[in-house]
């Protein structure tokens, strides 16, 4: 079914193919392989991480309910056909494949929102060589992009410790990067965005009042925040620092009265007014006025603003861009295909420096007796041994093709935001500090014997 | 119209909805200028960029075309409108104002592919304040990421020469942005992509031959070699560093003859490695033989690999985050809107360290007679006066919000890429430095007597 344009009312699609977020080489690939026939080898690709992004401590699984909802779509109808057949990208045996193509294979991993580390097999594709092998640009686009943005907004949650943090880095990342990113954020325990396509698709808290155009708008600063005031009422957040901040706090009080919610400031030494603002407040009876600040901050900075009184944080450029890593860079690697009798073979490139680790791995995390986690346990080709209390990290999200439910849309991300946050509950403290240092837990291997 | 999922071939949307690619609080607004009837004030906003990222001589402007696009489906409809509703977000009057709601202002700014530098009013919109304050999202959305994307591209393809770039950065960053990067990099002077969607897109060429995992299902090096030369023809590249480089090379010769085109390294020291793979094709007879690099590149690798005999680079990672600056910068903001009285008033903020110049802008670049770039003129409420050879710079894309032609779609892509090939080729020597510096131009303003 193909929808032309018209003049009418946008078209709301629900079901875009997802099919050509694919690199070139994956095609050619599953050309070459259909005609050699290893395309029908039984395959198992892992998507891990190397290692964190420099003196990360942790990293945060975002995007596996995306995934989902992707992997359903990844089909190829006429659009994407005509244009492979076009482009001479493959063959009419390829083509015809990709036409029946619908991932019939198995997928297990680490549930979103869990805490990762280097090896940790977060995702586990199993199926013939040619089902998953094209699915590998989309698995690590959408777990690169929210990985590395849920990773950042953890810490900048551990950070702000109570105090809420507001999503608002849209404007600093391509568009539909945007919505991802709200949502990672909203799983690395961010309290709402400004997203509001993020609030549509996935019934996340979207907030927001005024800019500095608004304010620049009227003809005075006390016309702007009147105006504001009559529409959204009192408990509004005004921007008072277009001008002067002294006047702008004074003026946003007379005209809103005891009840205005908040003053945000977006601009300047923060510790420092944040403390003269809340004084400023409390001497004009505003006590329960709060100060939201929102001017270019990171973890660190929302660190180094603990002591002050902030009652909320907006976080924008450094959470959309992985606070200094903007992709988690996770790899999707072939680590087990079977040979001509059948049999799965472990395999793994071996030249020079980027050495993997062969086999199918199964992963747990390892606790002590006080439920603090000890170690990230990797088993290569069968489970590790359970000391008792340890968790068992992997869960199956696809089974013989079918999307197993409770991971996906709404659900899904209110499942991560809990599952994000009992998983930080259980690593140890050492987690939380924000200097560089090396990975909470240390990753063990257990192999065959 | 709406359409249902079904369980036919995937829907293929043409007019998806842009409308809620828009941060929370410009809606608000909107809702608070209707109500105060500040809302038909006619307003200027203007997206620009402060400075540029650290030690970066110029930047590129790149999205325009994408914006027009997006531009054109900013339409609310009814799942739009629903959501808004539902969530509360604005109240009926707003919500009536955007059921109606097309964009009926007129746009100018630099054209895609245009080098930029601080200050330069990239893009001027020009409106009621309704009307363009709902746009900023999805202006600064695109504008900061793909001209981050192409600042970043330009550098390397300027520091690659004559060698061919290839952009293979998909899997590090978010899947749509990277359609939008893979689409930034061409503009940025890359050859090809090896993302698909872009090909189908913007239709620019993509590449790709196999990964890995390719070498890896087969079970031998050689046996993978043979599959993909069979169905790819020996003019092929192969990837000879899944295993042993020496025997990868000899290999992938025996297999593929004389004719073979090219093998990849994406692994290991490449200068040194680059220089004894020629050594070994030469000696083996393949001297047409090409060598591709593709490992973890970025303009500073690129550059010391100028020596070594490689003929072409993929570049991934550091392409698809900006190589450092993963976004702009662009801010976009008021600078002019009506009183009362229908006259315009110049408005800028001015508290603290943000302060910004009011007034509507005019630029251009000024040429000495070798036709060198030797400042960007900003005229701040008046056109600059022109020294004779001097180049303006901007131009109209959209009109009482008819979008003009010849900026969107593939043909925009081209006539981007072609006018960024001319406006490098305008700039001083040193912009080509890849050392931290100043700005490679300086901006200078003439202001309204």
């Amino acid at each position: 079914m193909t929808v032309s344009p018209t003049n009418s009312a946008p078209v709301v699609r629900t079901r875009a193919s997802t099919a050509l977020y694919t690199d070139h080489y994956e095609l050619t690939m599953l050309q070459a392989a259909l005609h050699s026939g290893a395309a029908h080898r039984k395959s198992v690709f892992e998507a891990f991480a190397r290692r964190l992004p420099e003196g990360r401590r942790y990293g945060v699984v975002a995007g596996t309910g995306r995934l989902l909802e992707s992997l359903e779509n990844f089909r190829f109808g006429a659009e994407q056909l005509d244009y492979l057949s076009a482009a001479g990208v493959v063959d009419t045996l390829t083509l015809d494949w990709l036409a029946d193509f619908r991932f019939g294979g198995n997928v297990w991993g680490y549930a979103e929102g869990e805490a990762y580390f280097p090896h940790s097999p977060i995702l586990i594709v199993e199926g013939t060589f040619a089902e998953a092998c094209i699915l590998e640009t989309l698995v690590l686009s959408i777990l690169n992009h929210d990985s590395a943005i849920a990773s950042a907004a953890s810490r900048m949650t551990g950070a702000a410790g109570s105090r809420p943090c507001i999503e608002m880095g849209s404007r600093r990342t391509q568009e539909e990067a945007a919505v991802a990113a709200a949502r990672a954020a909203i799983i690395g325990g961010f309290a709402s965005t400004s997203n509001l396509e993020a609030g549509r698709r996935y019934g996340v808290q979207t907030v927001g009042t005024a800019a500095h155009s608004f304010t620049l708008l009227h003809d005075t600063e006390r016309d702007a925040f009147a105006a504001q005031v009559a529409t959204l009422g009192a408990g509004t957040s005004l921007l008072v620092d277009t001008y002067d901040v002294e006047r702008g706090v004074r003026t946003a009080v007379e005209v809103a009265g005891p009840e205005l919610g908040a003053v945000r400031l977006d601009s300047g030494d923060l510790v420092a007014q944040a403390r003269w603002v809340r004084q400023l407040l409390d001497d004009l009876g505003n006590h329960n006025t709060r100060i939201v600040v929102t001017s270019d901050l990171d973890e660190f900075a929302i660190g180094s603003l603990a002591s002050a009184p902030v009652d909320s944080y907006g976080v924008g450029t450094s959470l959309v861009t992985g606070s200094g890593a903007p992709t988690a860079g996770l790899v999707y690697k072939l680590v087990s295909r079977t040979d001509d009798d059948g049999e799965f073979v472990s395999v793994a490139k071996s030249a020079l420096n980027k050495t993997s680790r062969g086999g199918r791995k199964y992963a747990l995390r390892r606790l002590n007796d006080a439920g603090t986690a000890t170690a990230e346990v990797v088993g290569i080709g069968r489970s590790p041994r359970d000391d008792g209390n340890d968790r068992p990290l992997l869960q199956q999200f696809v089974s013989d093709g079918d999307i197993l439910p409770g991971w996906t849309g709404a659900a899904g991300v209110r499942r991560a935001v809990e599952h994000h946050r009992s998983s930080m509950t259980e690593l140890p403290g050492s987690v939380m500090r924000l200097q560089r240092g090396e990975p909470a837990i240390p990753t063990e291997y257990e192999e065959e014997p």
